[in-house]
C-alpha cells in the first residue's frame, strides 16, 4: 500500500517513500496531450500508458508529502493526473504557489505551463524587436492570446486569426491585437495574410501548422522568424499534410524553430515577476473556458481540436 | 559611350564615371542563378533581365578602372557578366585578390563565395560542436565538400550524400567524410539515414530540399539544425514538393535557418586567415570541374541540375 488512510479518515502517503498526494483542483486541456496518444510523442513528455489515467498540468493541494519540499496544505502547479488525488513520485517540474490573490485555475494557464510557453516563446525564439509585425495563429488559445499581448507590449503590430468571429471579437476588442481574422471564412489564406500585412511578417508565433504555415511562409519578410509552439491542425491527420513553400527559407533568409517549455522552467520566477503586476494592474487580460468536473474533461479535451473553447480550456475537479 | 579605345588600342572607361573595366577570366556556375531566371529571386541577387548578359561570381583583371579602391592589373572575385568584358558599375561585393600563390579559379570556390557559404552557414548558422552527427546533402559540390571538411575539422562524424558512385568516392577518399552514400541508389531515404545516423543528426547542412529534407526530419535529434543554404532538387520544379514531417520541429525542437553568403562578407577576410593555411597545407582538399570556353559556359550551368559536374564547375573565359 502506498497511501493508507489513518485513524482520522486521512490520506496518508507510505513513510518510507518520497512520494506527494495531491488533491486535483484543476485540471489544464492543452493540445500536446493529443501528441501523447501516438507512438511518436515528445522528447519532454513520455507517452500515455493506456490503462492507467492520462496525465497533463493541473492544479492541486497536497494532502500529505513525504517530500521535504513539500507539506500538507501547500498549493501546487505541475504534472498531474486525471483523476481526484494523484500520488506523485517525482517534485520535477512541481511549483508551490505562492500568490494566491490570483485565481488559481490561472496556475494552468498565464501563470503556469502555457504561459511560460508564451514567455519564452516570444521573447527568447521571436527575438521580437519594436515596430515589427507578427502574426499568432489560434490566437485566443492559451497561449496565443498571451502572444498577442506580449507583442503589444514590445511595441509591435499584431493580428491574430482565430475560427470564430467571436474569437475574432475577442482578440480584437479584449485582447488588443491590431487586427485579426476568422481563417476559417478565407477561402485564400495567403490573400488574406497580404491583405493584414501588405508589407509582410517578421515573426510567426506558429500553433496551428498545414496550410496556414504554407500561406504565411509566402509571405514571411526578410530575416523573419517563426516560433513553433505547436500545430493543432495536424494532431488528428492520419497522414501530416504537405507543406510546400519552404523555399522562402531560402528567399527570406527565415528562422523556423521548436522549442519547449521546460526550457523555460528555470525562468519561472522571473515570468511571474514580469508577469503578476500586469495581472493584478488589468493590462494583461486573460480568458479562461471552465467546465466543471472530471466527467466532462474528456469533452473538453477533445474539444480543443475543433475549437470548442474560447479562451483556456479548463477542469474544476474540485474545490478547496 | 562609356568604354573608349585609346590611341594604343586600349580599353578606357569613361573619365567622368566611377566604372570598372574587368576581363573576365573564370565564371562561376551556382545553383542560386536558377533561381534569377524565376518571378521569385532571391533578397540578395534580382532577377536577371531578359535580353542582357546573366550575371554571376567570376574572377577577373582591371582592364581599367575609375573607381579609386581599384586599379589596373588589379585581380578580382565578385558579380560579373556572363560576357568576355564587364563594365562594373558598383565595387560592392567585389573582392581584390590579394594572394595569387593559389589558382585563380579558387576564388570562384573555395576561396570565393561558396567557401565563405559554407564558413558561415556552417559555423555560424549550423553551431556545431565536437562530436556531433553531421549530414550534408549534394557533399560532393563546391559547398558541400568544404562543409564536411570543416565538420572533420570540428570533432564531428560527417555522412554526405551525392548522385553517382564516383562522387561518393570521393567524399570518403578524398575529402575525409565517415561515410557518404549515392541517394539514387536508396529507394528509402529515411532507411538510408537510420542506416548511416543510428543516433540521429544533430546537424544537416541542407542543399537539396523536397524528399530528403521530409527524410532528414524524421531523423533530427533534440535540438538539432538544419543550416538551410539552397534546395537544388526544387530549383526546376513547376510545382514544389510537398514536405510532410515538420511535426519533427515541434518533437525534437529543431531550428531550421537560411542565411544568405553576403551575411558574411565582412568576415571574408577572417575567412581567408582560417583557409589559407589550410589550402597550403594540403590539409583542406578542393575538387573543381572546369570547362574551357564561354560557349560552354550554358551547358556547364545547366549540367548543375543534373549532377553533371564533380566538383565545383567553373568556366575559364580567358587567361590573364
Amino acid at each position: 500500500m502506498v497511501v493508507t488512510v489513518d485513524e482520522n479518515l486521512k490520506l496518508k502517503v507510505a513513510s518510507d517513500s518520497k512520494d506527494i498526494l495531491v488533491k486535483n483542483l484543476y485540471l489544464s486541456c492543452d493540445p500536446y496531450m493529443r501528441l501523447l496518444m501516438t507512438n511518436r510523442s515528445s522528447e519532454i513528455f513520455g507517452p500515455y500508458t493506456p490503462g492507467a489515467p492520462i496525465t497533463g498540468f493541473g492544479v492541486g493541494k497536497v494532502i500529505d508529502s513525504r517530500n521535504p519540499e513539500f507539506m500538507e496544505g501547500d498549493l501546487v502547479w505541475g504534472i498531474t493526473g486525471w483523476e481526484e488525488y494523484s500520488l506523485l513520485k517525482s517534485s520535477e517540474g512541481l511549483f508551490k504557489i505562492h500568490h494566491t490573490d490570483i485565481p488559481l485555475s490561472y496556475y494552468t494557464g498565464i501563470l503556469g505551463m502555457p504561459g511560460l510557453t508564451a514567455y519564452g516563446g516570444f521573447y527568447e525564439v521571436c527575438a521580437p524587436k519594436k515596430g515589427e509585425y507578427v502574426f499568432v495563429s489560434a490566437a485566443s488559445g492559451a497561449v496565443g492570446q498571451l502572444v498577442g499581448q506580449f507583442a503589444k507590449l514590445m511595441g509591435c503590430y499584431v493580428v491574430g486569426s482565430a475560427g470564430t468571429r467571436d474569437k475574432v471579437e475577442l482578440l480584437k476588442n479584449k485582447f488588443g491585437f491590431d487586427d485579426a481574422f476568422n481563417y476559417k471564412e478565407e477561402p485564400d489564406l495567403n490573400a488574406a495574410l497580404k491583405r493584414y500585412f501588405p508589407e509582410g511578417i517578421d515573426i510567426y508565433f506558429e500553433n496551428v501548422g498545414g496550410k496556414m504555415l504554407d500561406a504565411v511562409l509566402l509571405n514571411m519578410r526578410v530575416r523573419g522568424r517563426i516560433a513553433v509552439c505547436g500545430m493543432i491542425s495536424q494532431y488528428n491527420c492520419d497522414q501530416p499534410e504537405g507543406v510546400y513553400n519552404l523555399m522562402s527559407i531560402v528567399y527570406k533568409r527565415v528562422r523556423i524553430e521548436g522549442f519547449a517549455v521546460a526550457d523555460y522552467y528555470p525562468q519561472y520566477s522571473k515570468f511571474l515577476d514580469f508577469i503578476l503586476p500586469y495581472i493584478r494592474e488589468g493590462k494583461i487580460k486573460y480568458v479562461e473556458d471552465i467546465v466543471e468536473g472530471l466527467e466532462n474533461g474528456p469533452t473538453a479535451l477533445i474539444g480543443l481540436f475543433n475549437g470548442r473553447n474560447v479562451g483556456k480550456q479548463v477542469v474544476l475537479v474540485a474545490s478547496q
